[in-house]
């Protein structure tokens, strides 16, 4: 077996390479226009998209992109604004308005180029038309008060938004609209990435009106009159607006998973992977994980060592402590104590985004000497976890992953290497 | 593809056939010998496995057994002893000092047969001479509260017993001594279940002592005397004592998952076992589980559907709220909730011995449908799950799946059906 730190270094560098704009975005770009391309889009990985269209542009380009706070990065011909995430603000509010009258000055010779990334549903707001911004902001608190589900949110969220729900592609239409997408939902639904800002909606203005009852939540007369007016309604799957629109992933995190995976058997090991959308409790979803791990080297089930478990997703961290670490670190020493220093084990999760939670790591690593060398190092794994404080567990090891911000997100890494007994 | 619910209540059966001691205990009974033969052991399945052993033993057979109240079956020449778990009794502490006088009886030319199953450890409660039960006692309560872990627990219990870790096979050298076990701990170690009373123990008094002192742990003068004389070590691997002493697994939870996933590969299923001893919080192994689950119906990984995939364990239930149900009814609403009603899923969580945590059902199924047909019955699935109320969820659909107690146990069973697409 090679040295598998450095296995799963290179794992993880795979990982965040599928996902990288310079790479993945080119292929997907299409021939220029007879008229003007417009770049429009929002999201943490959209700016860095936008410089990799300059480089491989030939021809003239403008456009705006709004992206989080620090995930600007330099463009020439692109304008980049930064606003706020994950709560909105005036800076995301006014970049939005600018956004849709850039779409609508599009003709029909012109391509608008829609650069949609993991956190643009939060950058790019703008109400519908004679809805306010306090009175949007009325409705999205009482929902999140209500118990209604996500889907149920959105459904609100699309019928009174002037971009969500394909209404950016109305606003463009007849311009042809390519839409570039980097992947961080669950089931890499283009509908929900970004909340779909150029593609048909299939919820429904009835159903909007629906759950506003069902959760009997009272909303500013504005509200009501808005989705009261047929023309609110969002543009539906065969919509001819949107004949001219057309919606493709550059970047998953299943692709992500995928090309770890061809990492993993160049170094001959057996990959797996778990699934690419795993939910859950980071330390809970670890002690699963460790029982596959362990199942794997007692077993041969679900596959024979040396092996390669892969998952990739989102897992939640609920904070008991006061302690410092982001959803990897805290997955990955509920794993260390979960495993119990069993012999020919090791696991790296990371973000891909390279920065966990709100630290300067992407993550951290084990191997099957974590918890001896942590004993010795007089750092209690088990303390440390119930103080959520997995982040000091590997810095005092000096076992941290760090990579700085990756400018892509295909949410979380997660790697077990199981060596033959 | 075969009728999911059907195929997966077949399943559920050859997972706990191939753990009943009617099955898998006969192909396991050895020659009787010259002298005679003594059948002992302690376990939730110990008496069910007396009676297998009485209906297929010729020649004379005397023994005695403890288990749980209400496990006991009619036995004719083994002599059956009700006892309480998790808690030992009085009665549990009587037939475990009439145990080891019986295997001081046993000469050279007998056979001492050990019946030993999951919750043995609690059933066969006897301390060590010179050591009260109230002081051995006192030492247990210091030890939960002291943070040690389960495996320093289980080697400070070992050497303060007279039974535990190898004692009763000591006790009955030089007779053969040969061990019938079914395994419900994780790894399938034969001294850990029910505390390896016939299997040589590797931890030392020399660990008992520095555990006791690394926790702060003060006790009576009667266990620092015990622990100080080198009389009190338990055999190791290799010990002359333990010379005619064997051990054989007759059923484990991975046997019975193999058993599982061969129905499920006759159903045309292609079966994956993800581990056989899962554990976490029940709500959020599940929502790993639906995960996986979900990655199959949407990417073929781990596998190509149709496809079953297995996990047996043990998870736990945290108590919030004051609901009914056990931690296999709590998982499955969890992951009926994850799963969001998606299509061509089916599954079933359901414990081996039938009772699913204090209830009257072993488990419970799920479908596409059963969000739907909830929500129809008044069945709120997030209300009843924050309540720990799976069992009325389940109750309320007609779908509990129950079997009465089954006399064997390997933990629980957890089954997941994956349509294709």
């Amino acid at each position: 077996m090679n040295d598998p730190t450095q296995t799963l270094r290179e794992m993880f560098a795979a990982f965040v390479a599928a996902a990288d704009p310079a790479r993945c975005l080119p292929p997907h770009l299409p021939a220029p226009p007879a008229g003007r391309t417009i770049v429009l889009g929002a999201g943490k990985a959209s700016a860095a998209m936008a410089r990799v269209v300059e480089r491989h542009w030939s021809g003239p380009l403008e456009g705006l992109i709004v992206t989080r706070y620090g995930h600007a990065v330099p463009c020439e011909r692109i304008e980049i604004v930064e606003a706020a995430h994950p709560v909105p603000d005036q800076a995301g509010h006014a970049a939005a308005g600018r956004i849709v009258a850039l779409a609508e000055s599009a003709g029909p010779d012109d391509l608008v180029l829609c650069l949609i990334s993991g956190g643009g549903s939060a950058l790019l707001t703008l109400p519908a038309e004679g809805v306010s911004l306090a009175d949007k902001q009325e409705v999205n608190q009482a929902l999140l008060r209500s118990g209604a589900t996500i889907g149920e949110m959105n459904c609100i969220r699309k019928h009174l938004s002037a971009v969500k729900g394909g209404r950016l592609a109305v606003a463009a239409a007849p311009a042809r609209v390519l839409t570039l997408a980097i992947s961080d939902v669950p089931g890499d639904d283009l509908s929900v990435i970004a909340s779909g800002p150029t593609v048909p909606d299939s919820s429904t203005l009835a159903e909007a009106q629906s759950i506003l009852k069902r959760y009997g939540i009272a909303v500013p007369a504005s509200v009501t009159e808005h989705l009261d007016k047929v023309s609110s309604e969002t543009p539906k799957p065969g919509d001819k607006r949107l004949e001219g629109a057309e919606a493709l992933l550059v970047a998953t995190p299943m692709r992500s998973l995928r090309a770890a995976a061809e990492v993993a058997r160049q170094n001959g090991l057996a990959p797996m992977i778990l699934g690419d959308a795993i939910e859950g409790e980071a330390r809970e979803v670890a002690k699963m994980h460790a029982g596959v791990a362990k199942s794997v080297a007692l077993h041969g089930h679900p596959l024979q060592a040396p092996a390669a478990l892969l998952s990739g997703g989102e897992t939640t961290v609920t904070m008991h402590g006061h302690g410092r670490g982001g959803r990897n670190a805290e997955f990955l020493l509920s794993l260390g104590i979960s495993l119990d220093a069993a012999p020919n084990v090791w696991a790296l999760a990371a973000d891909s985004d390279g920065i966990d939670g709100s630290e300067d790591n992407a993550g951290a690593m084990l191997g099957p000497d974590t918890l001896a060398r942590a004993e010795q190092a007089g750092l209690s794994a088990a303390d440390l976890l119930h103080d959520n404080n997995a982040y000091v567990f590997f810095e005092g090891l000096g076992d941290l992953v760090k990579t700085g911000p990756t400018l892509t997100n295909v949410n979380d890494f997660r790697a077990i290497l199981v060596g033959a007994g």
